[in-house]
């Protein structure tokens, strides 16, 4: 199954991406490897999930925000390519949460991003690495910031 | 001399690892580089050194983290790769330090990991890029969490 | 234009760098890929811009020092590669801001280094991917640090 054909069964959508900002690119390529810029838990130019996990942020929402900020790095994917067909794993993600000082399950966070990579990508192309850290703030308050290093088919 | 010549004449042991979580692995890799997940310094399933440098952790501790830390992820490697023969050069070091927002060694702490790393690779091929940063809390309260890219032969 | 050219072109001298410390390397190269390590706002042994976003350090301020740390990793790889013909794209940018829990506006202070790469890279191959997140401190105080992964020709 495909991932658009994963992505319509599990009845998500992949946002439009704003056009790119002049500063940076939000997918840049070279080989068959595509780095994806941090993405927010953003609908259009509005963070959806903002605040600290610890304080303003239940661990749900985190996780929800980690699923928002994915979603956006793969409509950036498919803007650059033209479609997701050559998207064929994610090799690395990294998770920055947005926490108190003595917030520890980071890793809770982070499985919003990872258990939708698995739904999408399955069990074999699923596997991913994975880091997962708390910062003393993100862009714009959002809750949760990630970003991917891709391998292309 | 092997690789693990080198860390059985330092008296290292790599740890045994657990069974990889459901959500994420811990080394994914792409042609010649591995991708290594965020590792904590920890024994089995329980965080050895935990807290906050600055505070709670002194650097010579948090640098024996760092080497715990550093184990893991080559113990990881091993398993996935059946043997460490393979593992040729650690390109890229990334140690994020679990501080207080006055703790300004990070460096120092990154270097519990960068002295083992060319302990155990020689002078040449234990030449690695590295980051270090100051992180307001890390998973399970853990002193330190690093990651790794590797090229293999 | 070559590199060189663009460098002179805008008045900007690439710094001397400093011996390598004995630790880690500045720069680690994997077939045409540079990891290029964090590099902190230093000119000399001193770090020229300290302190946090959002209390001690104004965003211009924030982003000379982004400016002065990117101008240092372009000045390690000229040193390893003898000359920097070679460089041909940042593929990504990282650039962790030292800041207060109430500080968001990391994408202004990186926009310090993202601009300069257009300026030196041009519109096509200036193109990079990015991510910014604030940090609860840095190696010695510095108000930016930032890493690269490096194209080369």
């Amino acid at each position: 199954m495909s991932l658009e054909q994963r992505l319509s069964q599990l009845g998500l959508v992949l946002p439009a991406t704003a056009a790119p900002g002049a500063r940076y690119a939000a997918v840049v390529f070279h080989g068959d490897v595509a780095h994806v810029s941090g993405q927010l838990p953003r609908e259009g130019d509005r963070v959806v999930v903002a605040g600290k996990l610890g304080r303003d942020v239940a661990i749900a929402d985190g996780q929800t925000g980690a699923r928002i900020a994915l979603l956006r790095g793969l409509a950036a994917l498919r803007d650059e390519l033209g479609g997701l067909e050559r998207v064929r794993q994610v090799l690395k993600l990294t998770v920055y949460v947005n926490c108190t000082e003595d917030f520890v399950d980071h890793s809770a966070v982070a499985d919003g991003a990872s258990t939708l990579i698995h739904e999408l990508f399955g069990a074999d192309l699923g596997r991913h690495a994975r880091t997962s850290v708390g910062v003393a703030q993100l862009p714009r308050n959002g809750c949760v910031e990630l970003d991917l290093v891709v391998a292309l088919a």
